[in-house]
């Protein structure tokens, strides 16, 4: 799958990704109107809303991007109508040849994290049967458990030729709480390394991709944030064969120029999501013209304008 | 939640939660078949088998105990179908008097760790209404991301009364890979602790926990595995308010000796999670006499017996 993301990204000449995190602020009244009329004020008809505005959103732009990334939370806020939408949104994202990473941020112990695994990126045996519980391409996986809650991803990657992002320097404010702190090593053990834990992360996540390789990038990448630009430079270099999902640009800071560090000579190894800058961009100044009727066009020019914006800093790049 | 689940552990006199995490060779095959009969061998057929095998476990077992602790990877495998049978699991629970504590290990940035949280311990808003999407009592939530993604659990911990569990130190084997890694301060910082970043994390939780206090403990209490005996003797003295949430006793090789420090004077502040050991008591030598038909009275037996196996340390205990 990662072969599919580099000749989706190489075809669209877009490193971007679209983060489909719908929240029902951001949909257009007529068409919560509709999703109301036929469900009412329910699960149901909030997670129709979902549906009918990701639609939209995706014929609008599919033919620009290489991916999407929805976000689970914003599905399972709405039970279980709400992960029914995420399946169709999943499903319906594939048949347009997009590449689906699912940010769903699991990570557990071994049995767990195999069981998490099968659910996003594998098939599950029921009786003769191979079945496909969610299916998507990629997962984004939490690493605060070590090894043994990765391993399990990394032998269905292997045997289904998915992908996963480990989650490695967040973009949100208190990122560095715990994923900063430097570390001398481990109880027990003498080390002076004196080395961020995030890069400590790193080093492991650099480990895991080469067991894990597709012909020139791994099937094991690296969430580096948008708003920590000096941290995803020396990131870069630590996993080399990692793509890294830049999440934060856009609505939470992050600018293209920062950006550049985060990819490698060839042009690739990076791919930078934008969520609300993107499906809700019609609210923005700029796209108000669009008017909420228009939202979908709208997302389909900031999606235009992101990919000039991602570029232009590429070429200029020294 | 928290008064509920103390009164409910004073009431069967059993710090004890069971871990409903049905994998399908646990459940018996006459319950399978049935399950297949009506539903083939589909996602539907194994969520069907699943919700069969819990309720009878339920049943079996509801009036001995606190608490169970469905691990929703379990369920996520048979995709909606069996997110479907983790929701009627909750329920029934709840309807037998139980507290119920949603295995999901969320965490994310702010908002969506927001979504996160009314996904499984609040209400969202649709239309004019407030809807319950999975209405667990607590859930174990990731701690990585740092307080802001902590934050937003605990707003709704305070609006529903409901409770979290942050994993501190988890029980697999590898969690020491980065959770015992020793840290002397952030990046930019000059602190020279050379703590262990579980350590740091507890004080985290501990900090938390003050913020969400019920009558006696906090809404906000830890993951600790029984497997690291002498870190549990540590943390409970780093949070001393929190109720620790204890993975890994039998399966995993944690004994009732090494509990006891996990607990308070009181007796309280501890609860111990027993998944398979329980839930397929048959396949174990000791219970086999049972059976696969009578599988849940074997549940039952090992209720029974890891009770008494707890508190008869708890009473040795100097």
């Amino acid at each position: 799958m990662i072969q599919k993301l580099i000749e989706n990204i190489k075809k669209t000449n877009a490193p971007i990704v679209v983060g489909l995190d719908p929240m029902l602020s951001y949909i257009p009244e007529q068409i919560q109107k509709t999703a109301f009329a036929e469900y009412g004020e329910t699960l149901e008809g909030a997670a129709e809303a979902v549906w009918l505005y990701n639609k939209k959103l995706v014929d609008a732009i599919y033919d620009l991007i290489p991916a999407v990334k929805p976000q689970i939370a914003m599905y399972e806020q709405f039970g279980l109508p709400g992960l029914t939408a995420f399946k169709k949104t999943v499903d319906y994202c594939k048949e347009k040849g997009l590449v689906v990473i699912g940010d769903v941020k699991r990570g557990d112990i071994g049995s767990t994290s195999a069981a998490y695994a099968t659910a996003h990126l594998g098939r599950v045996a029921v009786g003769s049967q191979m079945l496909t519980p969610f299916g998507e391409d990629f997962a984004t996986v939490n690493p605060y458990l070590g090894t043994d809650g990765i391993k399990p991803f990394l032998d269905v990657c292997r045997e289904e030729k998915k992908g996963i992002f480990i989650l490695v320097k967040t973009s949100n404010p208190s990122s560095g709480e715990f994923q900063d702190r430097l570390v001398t090593g481990a109880v027990g053990e003498h080390g002076t390394d004196g080395k961020p834990l995030y890069e400590v992360v790193g080093e492991k996540v650099a480990e895991w991709a080469a067991s894990c390789m597709g012909d020139t990038y791994s099937y094991v990448g690296a969430v580096v944030g948008a708003t920590y630009p000096e941290m995803g430079k020396v990131l870069r270099h630590v996993m080399p064969k990692s793509f890294i999902l830049v999440p934060g640009y856009g609505a939470q800071g992050g600018k293209a120029e920062d950006l550049v560090h985060y990819f490698n000579e060839d042009g690739l190894g990076a791919i930078v999501n934008s969520s609300r800058g993107i499906i809700a961009a019609y609210k923005q100044e700029k796209y108000a013209a669009f008017g909420a009727e228009h939202f979908a066009e709208a997302s389909r020019a900031a999606v235009v304008d992101m990919i000039e914006d991602i570029n232009r800093a590429l070429e200029q790049r020294g």
